[in-house]
């Protein structure tokens, strides 16, 4: 009989949760093989703190009730272990053999699977048989051997929808008020959740009309250009920016040196940075939205195919450790488009540990702002959502109506 | 037979083309005695430009569609009438008098209200017989004699519904990362949407932690503190800030030297400016939402107790101009809480002209930084939908799952 936990790690998604419900689900089913469950409190930090749940015998009420719950429903923690830390390893160790468990679950991003690793060194240092497995989520998109991530959609989904009500506000405004409203967007390293805010994107006039990418070096110059050019033709501009773009020499733009009215150094924002930019340059009035949190917690608008494949590789997960698999993570192995189709595939975690997938060149377009009709085509079955409140087209697109 | 005109004006909402497509639905249904009805594009603009649309024929498809999308359909505009350009109110009467249009409806908030009252010199002027309805919108709830603005409860959902998302977030995160979150949320002289953050708010752990209202005068000092005790307490805290507080000199705190068509200073970014104060005096990590634009073009997010008195107005507005009725707006008038229940009434325009209705004593808290059980009863009903995609309580509050 296996004692097994779960700890979630790193950012949080709009559909964590629902992968941990699905493993809790999928163990109770097992209960012939599965003794305890347990969860530790903020991950990595809850095993070695010792700060551990006995979640065996969650209803199916509860874990219905944890599903539409945004955030971590046990804590999360942003922690990285070290390769020869004794001292937490010897932590770890003693949670786990105080409870006899056998079998861990990592669920988290690129550093997650790098933690998840790390623990195959308990079994050296202290020669205890442990199963380590990792679960991917992380809206950032930027995992390697995975079709996408868990809580990638959902996000995904929230960009784009916000980018249309937004940009559609903006096209009845401008004439009198604003002229360019700017979108700050998670991903610091990779595109994908700033490429989402074009998924729809047909015409040149639709919106974004430039979207920075963080695999695109900025060049000011052009990008003011840029600006002039779509507010002139139609009398707004909208632009997408990934919060991580850098300049020509690889470093990030939002590294602000001004001040606020307590005299303080403002912090962040490259939305307010380039808003700042067009007003000073060209005179234009800007709004900036930054929805931070929000698109990482948008559980009500979390798409079905993101919520099937997060419990889809918490379901997995427990099959593995019953097939006495370890150090490996469920991936997403894509088999058809449109309908999406997908298979779940094991990679093991030391071929994904700290490496980050960007957005591949034919995702691109050559004139660095705008994405190509590949990545559309890899982008849309996720956003998909028949049940979404507005009319809607096959894309998962609202329709609109427009006076010419 | 009457000629009709429509048009938006200010900031739009979620909803006011629900507004639109019922009052062309009630004229088209009383075509033997409405002629033509056509639309202004961009507010009176297009009244002084003669930029007309006729839509008397729109299908019912068309009208769902409208319905479907944010924005303001037929455009929107900042434009103060002024008292005295004869030049204006000429133009005005030229573009009515070569359509034959004796009925003017015109969507908006306060300002639009002094407009739509403005036009009745029409009359004065060129002995013109001209009927003069407004229809109320704005979310920022605002508008006097009415119980609830269209518009604001949809805004008001997305504001508490971000709320929640992102403080169950943070909740999850805290430990090794972020320890604030603010929101700024629009709203320039009135609390009502800042208030919204707190309608499902039961205690005192429950965000947001700190609600900072426009008519309540910021204080430095007592802030951080409050920011210390909940950090202190719960380990994070969560802040809604509306962009108009003012300090006790009844200066807005975020000071920005641009100035709209109104003449009214341009605010934004309160939020990172408390940021910015929090991490230099208390060294908290902090975060900082600002939705902007989001919160006002949110239809995916519409109640339907917002939609159904967008649409309540639009219909009466017809009736009214069809009794002859003239320099009125229709007004909700409550005659239950919960269920909600309301009548329609009409109040003279020069009566709403410029006037702004602010939270009333008793919806705040005494300690000056929540809103009372009045303020939360009275919010409740226009966040309720019983077909949001999440499980809720009775107050359309999302059920969450909780540890400990």
């Amino acid at each position: 009989m296996l004692n097994i936990i779960y700890a979630q790690s790193g950012g949080m998604t709009p559909v964590i949760n629902n992968t941990a419900a699905s493993l809790i689900r999928t163990a109770q089913k097992h209960s012939d093989r599965i003794n305890k469950i347990y969860a530790a409190k903020n991950g990595i930090i809850g095993l070695i703190e010792n700060r551990i749940i006995d979640i065996t015998n969650l209803s199916e009420k509860d874990l219905s009730l944890i599903e539409n719950t945004p955030g971590g429903i046990f804590g999360s923690c942003r922690y990285k272990l070290k390769e020869d830390d004794y001292e937490i390893y010897e932590k770890i160790y003693h949670t786990l053999k105080e409870k006899n468990i056998k079998c861990i679950f990592y669920n988290g991003g690129n550093d997650s699977a790098d933690t998840s690793n790390k623990l195959s060194k308990i079994k050296e240092y202290f020669d205890y048989d442990l199963i380590c497995i990792g679960i991917p989520k992380t809206i950032d998109n930027d995992l390697p051997f995975t079709d996408v991530c868990p809580g990638f959609p959902s996000s995904a989904k929230y960009i784009a929808i916000s980018m249309l009500e937004s940009s559609t506000d903006l096209k009845s405004m401008y004439l009198t008020s604003t002229n360019v409203v700017i979108m700050e967007i998670m991903g610091r390293h990779a595109g994908w959740l700033t490429a989402a805010s074009s998924v729809w994107k047909k015409k040149e006039k639709d919106s974004p009309h430039i979207c920075l990418l963080p695999e695109v070096k900025f060049d000011k110059d052009k990008f003011l250009e840029l600006v002039k050019y779509f507010k002139n033709k139609y009398g707004y501009c909208t632009i997408a920016v990934s919060e991580g773009i850098k300049d020509s020499n690889g470093n990030f733009v939002a590294n602000s040196k001004s001040v606020d009215s307590f005299g303080h150094k403002q912090l962040g924002g490259i939305g307010f940075q380039l808003s700042n930019l067009i007003t000073n340059s060209l005179k234009y009035k800007c709004h900036c939205i930054v929805p931070d949190y929000l698109q990482r917690s948008c559980t009500h608008i979390a798409t079905p195919i993101d919520i099937e494949l997060a419990k889809a590789v918490g379901e997995k997960a427990v099959i593995y450790a019953l097939d006495g698999k370890t150090n490996i993570m469920p991936m997403i192995k894509k088999i058809n488009t449109n309908p999406y189709k997908y298979e779940i595939i094991d990679i093991e975690l030391s071929k994904i540990a700290n490496i980050e997938k960007k957005l591949p060149n034919n995702y691109i377009n050559k004139n660095g702002y705008e994405i190509t009709t590949e990545c559309k085509n890899y982008l849309k079955p996720f956003v998909l959502d028949n049940n979404f409140s507005l009319y809607q087209d096959d894309d998962g697109k609202p329709i609109y109506f427009e006076f010419d």
